[in-house]
């Protein structure tokens, strides 16, 4: 059989995982990824994914691809794929793509949003998906403070030290607060994030709203290209990934 | 010490729990409030609950009162409460009321919320709180016959066989339907439930929705005063117990 590659768009809740990438000490997406289609294709599939989110991150639509030389048609994959996953990963769309298509080499804009529940106490029912604060956020300088961030910069302030990457320059399209009701989402849209990029900003935006930095700070903390400068790391279980779009 | 009553404000998150009353074979919001309260004011304490909810289900504002002899001041319990509950059980508000106060002998309206997620596959962050459907529904549909439930009715047709009520008779001030993007947002408050009248009503609205039932059948449905007359009840995780407000 001739060999054609597929492209998955996958969402999951990242609460029960040790993030994306496969690791010896856990489970992950992509071990699941791997373990379900091998069983269904029965040949050993290792699928490459757009985003290596942390652990307890979440997405709507995430992106892999593998090859397979399986002749079920690549748009029925999903379907025969959820029937084999855990409940908590899930297939939104399988489709065939040029063999050369790959999703860490190809321009693309990722989306995150970063869900922040402001209340005196803690809600069940959003404590997976949002991180709780009682503190007041001051939501107008916390924008101030995004807007520092639009365009492309050197982002090394805001990624996590040890991280191997070529350049830390990397353009963001869009960093926008919106109050909806209680929650506070913060969205991010851009071509690329370091480790841990966006929790870091988040955890920076989150020290204006409350009073602790000035917004105008932020320029100091680009230029300082020191992870140091910049605020702590904002738990993952806030985040989620949004959606994934290629050129 | 004299004895004083404390109202709390309650909010869980029901996945892990056998619904709100204390049962043999598993543990409940009540029982865990029964246990946390004890613990803490060192005596034994039984709470009472306004809305018993049923195993899956979730609330943001139940609410529940005990009697204590305790020092400690009404409006600090929530805070020493939260500490000692697990995760999925948060006390929004605790407060001294009448020794006469019981919330199931006062007038009151509860306002429930039943979500339903609309899409081609379930999205895994939503699988907790909302029922999941792949089918077209005509909302319009689904609100005409709604219409059919508001005001004063004998609901017998959508309780579960087998309760021992005095009455059948409740009112419904208001049934609506919201969209919100692919969810579905069915929203009633009333004076007061049968057993499993929110999801008998929500299944049986879907069925309109996904064209099994005209929406002019619901008068007949409450005609029948009788459980065969209605759809299904629709499952438990889709629901949330919004508020609970007494005159």
């Amino acid at each position: 059989m001739d060999k054609k590659r597929v492209r998955l768009t996958v969402s999951y809740d990242g609460t029960a995982y040790h993030g994306w990438q496969v690791q010896n000490n856990g489970i992950t997406i992509e071990s699941e990824l791997n373990r379900c289609l091998s069983e269904l294709l029965q040949e050993p599939i290792q699928v490459i994914g757009a985003s290596r989110t942390d652990a307890g991150v979440h997405a709507l639509g995430n992106v892999a691809v593998f090859d397979t030389t399986s002749r079920m048609p690549a748009d029925k994959i999903s379907y025969a794929l959820n029937q084999r996953l855990p409940e908590d990963i899930r297939i939104q769309r399988s489709e065939e793509v040029d063999l050369q298509w790959h999703p860490r080499h190809c321009e693309s804009r990722k989306t995150y949003e970063y869900r922040i529940c402001r209340n005196e106490f803690p809600i069940p029912v959003k404590r997976l998906y949002s991180l709780f604060t009682y503190r007041d956020l001051d939501v107008d300088e916390m924008r101030e403070a995004a807007a520092y961030l639009v365009g492309e910069h050197d982002f090394k302030s805001f990624c996590q030290t040890g991280a191997q990457v070529e350049s830390t320059v990397r353009r963001i399209y869009e960093l926008t607060l919106e109050e909806q009701g209680q929650d506070l989402v913060v969205r991010v849209c851009g071509n690329g994030f370091l480790y841990n990029m966006v929790r870091i900003i988040v955890g920076t935006l989150l020290e204006v709203g409350e009073g602790r930095r000035r917004p105008e700070d932020m320029a100091g903390v680009l230029e300082q290209r020191d992870r140091k400068f910049a605020g702590p790391t904002a738990p993952a279980h806030g985040l989620i990934l949004v959606k994934y779009e290629w050129c």
